[in-house]
């Protein structure tokens, strides 16, 4: 019986020793919001953390009392009896800094001036998340993970975890992801930027105390990054030329086609809800992510310190984070001959794909983690 | 021996006899300017119109006198001894009305208001332009052009003047185009619009009488635009992720990669000097493009009308136009049983392709108009 599961709530974590950051700041007097599923097994071996990407959340899953279309946005993929099964696994979420899904952020006070960060919140890289995901777990008395899992940036962490804390996890699972983005993502990252950047209600990074949001630049920077989600032929597919009326009307102010009502919409949804400094900050982070940096960029030497075992998978019509980029990190793994599974799957979903209900993919997913479950204690 | 045209100076033709449009408006009392190269021979058989795209004008090749890098955007095409060689034929180009280049544009006196145009100017069409040509090629007294040439948005036009006047030319060359806008297409020219249109400077595109112009807008759909033109390939080598300094700044608003410092510099420039409603007005012009559409979207029967030889060419990393567009017309030209000539070039460029100089590109319009040339009187 496949199900959900069911109405959950965020928790809290306080933290009052600074996070040190690779940028050489560091983060003090700061709180993570969390979720956790299912339940931890006496020699706390089936936790599962799941890191999420640049529009999500620690909620992963399940719904929130009284709220519609609460769902997590992984909720296809866990619950009881989905591919990732909370009757097994204790699954937690655990939502980054400098985000603005409850974490601390920077719409919150900075307590060594009392004044909303804004632009002054410390920049936040995929190690430093790594590095806060893992004081979540030391409270909450959780040793080795049995998984990472995550999809794009989300990956990256799973990565991390993997080069850098390889005796807390005994399996990677990393989707659709990169080793580090390629100039031409580094390109629609900055483009989205100095949307944000140059609108005139962004005031520097600090509109917070000006009553105003960078509504303008945050609904472009929406519409770039959801052409690159999505594939040309999904696009195709879904609104190829259609338009929105009978006739054209000839105007190049009004909406013609479907496809600009569609990204307006994302664009007007997303500026609503979404803090202008998170997605810097985020953006950032994926720029970043480079592992191999340190090893003179030989992604082989880069994982000789890798133990555990990964699973990686790709989607054919990704051309954000394209099957090639996971093929690079699966031949790092083969050189150091680590256990790798790898799935490159044929969806036409673009890189979104890592977030739908493709049975293929489900059924890869549900595979792996019933080879992990069968390992643990009293399976 | 290959040189330059050397010094050349536009012409203007007025025009008084109001312009049809597409949309149901006319352009009356307007302005085209105009380049030629070359003579035109007795029996006027040797005229070819190049048509230009988004960034470009009637300045094909040559320079202007006392300006400095003033040469033609085709100036590696065009002159003596070069592929269009200009001892043979007779070079023709023409900036098309809305642009920004000297033609009659958003920024000129609309003659019934006595108002600057801004966003009141009507919206042009590709066959628009391909009318207003044939009118400037009515006043030199051309009947018939040895061919039309043209890369992009300039290959749709060269495409429309085989299919709406056959008679009025013997080739025509498409480079690096398409039938018609795809989705993702269409979706990158919004965004780009999107982020001009709700630039608090553009005014509802009638910025210039409060003395300011959209630049963050424009520089914006630049850098979109800028992605779009090259391969993921060809920004991968010549940036990679290079930084611009010795070590990371963790800053989400400085430039830390070179590709940023790229984009961002195009962007600049471009807002210099480009009209924010002349950007719309072009890509709204090529999201319309679609001859197949009053033919059900069948592209054989599309053809059907057309009478001239062909000559495409596409580049292998060109992914705004990529080669299974050019081979949907090639295909149709077929179906027709047409002369078809068709190149698909191994170029690393990407969409830019088209404007530079590859020796197997060039080898290739050099051998077609050698075959045009042959044709002529006297040849």
């Amino acid at each position: 019986m496949v199900s959900s599961v069911g109405e959950v709530s965020p928790q809290r974590m306080h933290f009052s020793t600074p996070l040190p950051l690779r940028s050489g700041a560091s983060l003090r007097d700061y709180e993570l919001v969390y979720e956790t599923y299912g339940q931890l097994n006496a020699d706390r071996s089936n936790a599962v953390l799941v890191c999420h990407a640049l529009n999500a959340s620690h909620h992963l899953a399940g719904t929130y009392a009284g709220q519609d279309r609460s769902e997590g946005w992984w909720d296809n993929l866990i619950g009881p009896g989905k591919p990732l099964d909370t009757e097994r696994f204790f699954v937690i979420g655990i939502n980054n800094p400098g985000s603005c899904f409850g974490s601390t952020g920077p719409m919150h006070p900075n307590p060594d001036t009392g004044r909303i960060y804004g632009a002054d919140f410390p920049v936040v890289t995929v190690q430093d998340w790594v590095d806060a995901q893992a004081r979540v777990l030391d409270a909450l008395g959780i040793t080795q993970l049995a998984a990472v899992l995550g999809g794009s940036l989300g990956g990256m962490q799973a990565l991390d975890w993997s080069l850098r804390y390889p005796d807390r996890l005994r399996h990677c699972i990393a989707i659709a992801t990169a080793p580090c983005l390629s100039a031409q993502n580094i390109a629609f990252n900055e483009v989205a930027r100095r949307a944000i950047i140059t609108d005139p209600d962004f005031h520097g990074g600090h509109f917070y105390e000006h009553g105003v949001m960078p509504k303008r630049g945050l609904r472009v920077a929406r519409m770039i990054g959801h052409i690159t989600y999505l594939s040309d032929d999904v696009m195709e597919q879904k609104f190829g030329r259609e338009l929105r009326a009978a006739e054209l009307g000839y105007s190049t102010q009004d909406i013609e086609f479907q496809i600009e009502s569609y990204l307006r919409h994302q664009g007007d949804k997303f500026s609503e809800y979404f803090d202008a400094n998170t997605y810097l900050l985020i953006t950032r982070a994926l720029d970043y992510f480079d592992p191999a940096k340190a090893f003179g960029g030989d992604l082989s030497r880069t994982f000789r310190s890798a133990r555990c075992d990964y699973l990686l998978a790709s989607f054919s019509t990704d051309w954000r984070f394209s099957p090639a980029r996971s093929r690079e990190i699966v031949k790092a793994l083969l050189d150091n001959k680590l256990n790798v599974s790898y799935a490159e799957i044929d969806a036409p979903h673009g890189h979104d794909a890592f977030l739908l209900e493709d049975p293929r993919y489900h059924g890869v997913l549900r595979a792996y983690f019933n080879r992990i479950a069968h390992a643990l204690p009293g399976a």
